[in-house]
């Protein structure tokens, strides 16, 4: 049987993110694997994710590394307890704070692979470091630090965002 | 006359970014504008830039501090020259870095405004640092580390990536 990739297992009420939920008919709907300790998302851009013709905006680069990161901080909150990714409690992760280094132009016309580790983890964050590459080079990298999704985005109050 | 927006002054070549090109149908095409010294950006989210129901998407406000990052770069640019943004030579300029601090949810049905200030300038670098508010809220704060656009934009090799 086919891997579920992490974001399959998001509960619906917060499966509308524009870039990973599978609920977002307009959204990118980015969809995360493990690779042994690597987290991989794998993703063709579209036409549209232009920056200068050929070349891919860096907006996106900055949407598919956010995603990746906060998915892959809960897939590693799972696995570090020994559980599948939809027993409870449910760890929910959000973006507290992303870092964009870029390294050279990304080429529009590839599918792009974003690969990364957690390199901290803990209860109250978890930091994710992934590189984006095409055509097997690393053009792009990142850094996201996820904190558990706060209760103001129940109504409104203090916290990250998510992603 | 209304004032034209930075991005107004883009030729054709690069104006097709999906986040700040007027040639974009599908992006965003942000108008930034000065207010004084500060560089604003005013966006209204569209309902598919959900994170959570309710709240804006991260990577949407990356993509905002981005592209009214590398613009206010160039317009800055000019004006110390004394210059108009559509005389020569051109500055264009890409994201070498981009972070980005998510400092509390940001409604999703509200005009953003996204206002900054150049907060250091040379010749091969500009570093812009701004605020997303909603509601006269600040929900994120970013900083865009702006260089020349390479000669790399018009073919294979090292660079920053547009944005």
């Amino acid at each position: 049987m086919a891997q579920r990739a992490f974001q399959d297992f998001y509960p619906d009420h917060v499966a509308h993110c524009y870039g990973c939920g599978r609920l977002n008919q307009h959204g990118l709907r980015i969809q995360t694997y493990w690779e042994g300790d690597d987290a991989v998302t794998r993703f063709r851009p579209r036409p549209e994710h232009t920056a200068i013709p050929g070349f891919v905006y860096g907006g996106l680069l900055a949407s598919l590394l956010d995603c990746h990161g906060t998915g892959t901080a809960a897939a590693a909150m799972y696995r570090a307890e020994g559980r599948e990714l939809d027993s409870l409690p449910a760890f929910r992760f959000v973006t507290a704070a992303l870092k964009v280094e870029y390294l050279r132009p990304t080429p529009l016309d590839a599918e792009l692979e974003v690969r990364g580790r957690v390199t901290e983890r803990g209860r109250t964050k978890v930091v994710v470091s992934a590189t984006v590459s095409a055509n097997g080079v690393v053009t792009a990298r990142g850094e996201v630090v996820a904190v558990p999704m706060p209760r103001s985005f129940e109504g409104p109050g203090e916290g990250g965002a998510p992603s």
